[in-house]
């Protein structure tokens, strides 16, 4: 065994002489992805700025965002234009303001959420921003594993909802960050037909990858306000959305989708803190997509730069890392979940640091930072080169095979 | 007194006749106006969308904002470029956040705002969605009316001061929504020094008109950042400003700034809510513009498109309501402000909606709607053409006189 670290330790100390400076912990598009869409910064809006309806989009107003662009994201999200907003740059900002709504005004029918004991079901590894925000907005986070074949715990998931504090819980999905796994209609279906002891009870359904596909099977959403409506709970589900993955990532469009109930709800608190968002981004993006179809065709050509890196990814950790870790194989989204043994998780992280290569820090994917194993570390494929790829994922190979015999020559 | 009545309704009779529709109510630019930045709408970003020091503002991240648009708006607004933050498309947004922030977390050194008795001073006449938004948030409004020389009345205000309640002021130091006022400096330097019982008060200085002058003189924005931090009080002040007014009214970026620790615990907050601005618009504003003096010249522009309708206003109303009403004579900005004698103002509205000629209501630039005397009728003359303004303004004369000699006749 001592020779196996040892030998580790020597393939280590030679990453280091590299000086290596490689980073995969940023879910961010390539730049090879952002040009893309660089038709997007040429358009020419100075001959005609005006929207179907004939409205001038210089000029204020419009809180439900630009038709045109509702209409190509209603049939790719598949909700009813009617109950699809678009607003600003940032999904994120709407989950926030939806939050914050719910905090100092209470949902239709309910008390302010601020001064209770409230609590969020949150599916770990997930989204670090989700936890951020929620924890940031004093909201109780409850950590709930996902099961050993991937798909959420709906026995304990119910169990929970039992708590009259569980208002809220976090869901990506499709393409999940970070595990990459998709909810399937029966789940779905489960998920919004479940008795709640909260009658306010909301899921976030933030489905960010919705049209992120890296394989030939392009399934269409599920029709989740379809069937919270069926289930009788229309009002449980808050679909969000962004061309941030799709366009440019920091200058897109967020987009926010429920019940005609909720969709009041959210516009009744949005009107008095905006007199609406930025409607020449909306028509920029109407006209440089514009249909469904063009969005469809333009997601292939990001899944021809990204899906080889998907690839490089599963290659390396099938050569250095079968029998000691597991990893999935999404078919869609942004990342990576490998599950490195028991307790070797942040040494790994730790020890790829220290030799140049910054991963995300073990941790990030569960409600505060606790993964109860310190095993998942996620990595983040898209932002490198294929060569920075390469080289990035055989060091972290390296640093978990070394973190495990470490840790098994040390007896603990 | 008969004989004039009825000269007045067969006046406003032949009014009526003309089937008129125009509208005085929006503050909104004209398509003219909005045409003097359409160079905006073909700037083409696609050969460099870089900033200064080469960051790709296509992806996530920079919460600041551009800097090369933070420092032509430091120049403009007399704030260090560190203090100054860009951000989204509505500065009502940020004023909205930024009370939502210290209802959640409370101030620097305070406690949540939120289950509490918290007030804010609002000087009235004043800008109806500043007023919309704290009462949708739950603050309870205090009007401080405006002294007879429409200055603000600073003994009232300290004397308020005085209640630990008071954590808020709203105030528009240049060109005041509605009024045209602006603070000078002994006046600011009396607000940032002012004994407050609430550690936490802020003035919110929404500075939405800034460059927006209507004459030769073009005054500096008074250093209120730099005036409260000589008086001791360095956190008292919230600065917000746009170019909604500048350049694209739905489409523009907005500002805040404040002292080193408002912005530290600004940011701190914006930190879980966003990834970052829509850089890209930054950059193209920051294209448009050039520098400081660009936005100088550009708002020579509007003046030239602007100043001859505050002039129709001003001749109108000098021609029928002298002796029957004052009104304000604005240097810069966006609205008069027409006092008509007291009990009439909203019959005078409720004539003129009844031919065609829609008037803000009266009462909307009151907190709670409420005008006291029922005199302030709000006139934004920027969106109609010359001749719509005119024939909107000569409508409004007659019905002002057509109330108040209705009023007369009442004998009440």
């Amino acid at each position: 065994m001592t020779s196996r670290l040892e030998s580790l330790r020597e393939e280590y100390q030679a990453l280091r002489a590299q000086d290596l400076s490689l980073d995969l912990t940023r879910g961010k598009p390539s730049a090879a992805q952002l040009d893309l869409s660089n038709a997007l910064l040429d358009i020419d809006l100075g001959a005609d700025y005006r929207d179907a309806s004939g409205t001038d989009l210089r000029n204020y107003g419009g809180t439900d965002g630009v038709v045109e662009l509702r209409e190509i994201f209603a049939e790719l999200l598949g909700i009813p234009v009617a109950q699809l907003l678009a607003a600003g740059n940032a999904s994120l900002q709407l989950m926030h303001d939806t939050i914050v709504f719910a905090l100092l005004h209470g949902l239709p029918g309910g008390e302010p959420w601020f001064g209770q004991d409230v609590a969020f079901l949150c599916p770990a590894p997930g989204y670090d921003r989700h936890f951020a925000l929620t924890q940031a907005l004093g909201i109780r986070m409850i950590a709930v594993p996902y099961l050993a074949d991937g798909s959420l715990d709906l026995a304990a998931i119910e169990k929970h909802l039992a708590d009259p504090a569980v208002r809220g819980m976090w869901l990506v999905p499709m393409y999940a960050n970070p595990t990459g796994s998709t909810v399937d209609e029966a789940t779905a279906r489960a998920l919004v037909a479940m008795p709640a002891a909260a009658r306010d009870f909301r899921i976030f359904w933030d489905n960010a990858y919705a049209v992120h596909h890296l394989s030939d099977d392009e399934p269409a959403p599920l029709d989740i306000l379809g069937f919270a409506e069926e289930a009788g709970n229309p009002d449980r589900v808050f679909v969000f959305a962004s061309t941030s993955k799709i366009t440019q990532a920091g200058s897109g469009v967020s987009f926010f989708g429920s019940s005609p109930a909720n969709v009041a709800w959210h516009k009744k608190h949005t009107s008095v803190q905006t007199i609406g968002p930025d409607k020449l981004s909306h028509l920029r993006h109407a006209r440089f997509f514009g249909d469904a179809e063009g969005v469809r065709a333009h997601m292939r050509k990001h899944r021809e730069l990204v899906a080889p890196k998907f690839a490089i990814v599963d290659r390396i950790l099938t050569e250095r890392l079968s029998g000691h870790a597991t990893w999935t194989k999404p078919s869609g989204g942004y990342f990576v979940t490998l599950v490195a043994p028991a307790r070797t998780a942040s040494r790994a992280v730790e020890l790829a640091k220290s030799i140049g290569v910054a991963i995300t820090p073990a941790g990030a994917a569960f409600p505060y930072g606790d993964d109860p194993h310190d095993s998942v570390i996620r990595i983040a494929p898209t932002m490198p080169t294929e060569a920075e790829l390469e080289a990035a994922i055989e060091a972290l190979c390296v640093c978990v095979l070394l973190a495990e015999a470490e840790l098994e020559a040390s007896g603990r």
